[in-house]
């Protein structure tokens, strides 16, 4: 149970380590989709993604009750980051177990916070025996990028900022983030529920890794029917844990195409002069798409992150 | 003679129409320069650069004393979107002549506007003829990009703001802008001497475009020995208004290679996660480049635009 205290101390416990992140908006996009948009803009946090504080919160509560000698997790993206930015900060070895196959510039970016990487092969079943080998001979203990309340409650306080600085004079009618694990986005609903009970959570997902949508539809942890998008981020499958509080709190999810998600990256490129991540594009490339839900709403839209590789971009 | 009056009376009189935009900082580039240094983000202004702040002062002038019927420039970039805008505000008609080989979302952005374009060979005497014409035909008054003090007047009221905001507890040692025909580099500088009278003020300058250090030098207006430049904001010659106030209040020039204009608009978009035009990266280039000089120092940059093809990014 993450209680409205729990996401209180954990906000508390991170405040030092990361930025309150500006909320920006656009007249442009609110004019196109009809509704007044406010980004959080998570692409501006410590290693360039929200996921920074769920890390935070985890490890800094690991290193004050001295749970370990030592941080681990599996992770070819930004949690890896956060991670290995977290393990820093408390003067803590960590160990990330990451796909041979992840970006160079990624493997670098761990590194350059002092972690060190223990290379797998690019399946889940090596990834996770690639930790069960670390733990073993580190005592390391394990920060999962989802599964795990800590981090649920250090996700939520994204959305806690949005609503504190934007939402309490009038409230939000919706706040969209997206939807891959399911941290994130439990985190949102819950801290939603608790301080803005009227305004609806709302996910957007990739149609080419739709499975939080199944999962959501039949109460059971399902699989996509296939994985083949840009989104890097939200490939990933929920949790029982992460299912179950994401059926309490969200009202929808909304898949989107690769196409569509492309399209709302590059209108927020061009028009905010901010750069997200293909993944962070997917809630927004959602109300582009479904503009007859949000028609006159006061709409909160998480931006989650800004780890782009220039050298690869789609346009 | 623009004296410090007329600069907050500048400010004063566009303020309702600009944003004031956000001072930035980055411990990681702070780290590879060894110097502390503040972004002013013009690539958020409106028309995504501090263009509209001369523009508007110009424009709204024009407006208020009934000075013509209409307004007109030449420019293939950032100014014609400026003047297109700043027109809309005041209702007055805009007729904006364009280079044919202006892009063609160049070309929308000022049709968006409400303007009118005149299109025309892309030669320097084919764009004045062009104006004369328009201002025949259509009693227009022209607000030049640079060589105007009502313009130069408005763009001062960038680092006037970021000198406000950040530099007077404790001034800047330097502030830096890029300089094509000098209107922002003249107004920067004045508005400094006026401020802050012990900061330097420091340009950069494309080696591809180098007219205005040759003309600094010597004192008379040069043209520069080759125009070869991924910064197409900075082509332009200085006129005998911008090199007299540049040879008085700027302290030095610095240019820089495109492959350190690059480099540095890479470094911003990758770090800051902010899209900034290739002209706006030279400034940092030149500190990049020179960074003993700057070792230490509390320094100002002010990042002028935001404007990119992303369909033709240099990386």
């Amino acid at each position: 149970m993450i209680s409205l205290a729990t996401i209180r101390e954990a906000h508390d416990r991170i405040r030092p380590y990361i930025h309150r992140t500006p909320v920006l908006t656009n007249h442009t996009i609110n004019d196109r989709v009809g509704a007044e948009l406010f980004f959080k803009c998570e692409n501006f946090q410590k290693v360039g993604a929200f996921k920074a504080r769920g890390g935070l919160n985890a490890v800094l509560q690991v290193a004050e009750h001295q749970e370990g000698k030592a941080i681990t997790t599996h992770s070819s993206g930004n949690h890896a980051q956060a991670v290995a930015f977290a393990a820093r900060q408390v003067g803590m070895p960590a160990y990330i177990v990451m796909p041979r196959t992840a970006p160079q510039v990624k493997k670098n970016a761990v590194r350059n916070y002092g972690a060190d990487i223990i290379e797998c092969e690019p399946t889940l079943d090596a990834r996770e025996a690639g930790v069960r080998d670390v733990i073993e001979r580190t005592g390391a203990v394990l920060v999962h990028p989802f599964d795990d309340d800590r981090v649920i409650a250090g996700q939520a306080t994204a959305a806690k900022e949005l609503i504190e600085d934007f939402g309490t004079e009038k409230s939000f009618d919706t706040i969209l983030a997206p939807v891959g694990g399911g941290g994130l986005l439990s985190g949102t609903s819950l801290i939603t529920h608790y301080l803005s009970p009227t305004t609806r959570v709302i996910a957007g997902e990739p149609e080419g890794a739709a499975d939080a949508i199944l999962s959501f539809r039949s109460g059971r942890v399902e699989k996509a029917p296939y994985i083949n998008t840009i989104a890097d981020g939200l490939m990933t499958n929920l949790s029982e844990r992460t299912l179950r509080l994401i059926r309490e709190h969200v009202a929808d999810i909304l898949t989107v195409s690769d196409e569509e998600i492309i399209a709302a990256m590059r209108l927020v490129w061009e028009r905010m002069k901010i750069i997200i991540e293909p993944s962070c594009a997917v809630p927004l490339a959602a109300v582009l798409k479904h503009k007859d839900q949000f028609a006159g709403q006061r709409v909160g839209i998480i931006l989650t992150g800004g780890n782009v590789d220039l050298g690869k971009l789609p346009f």
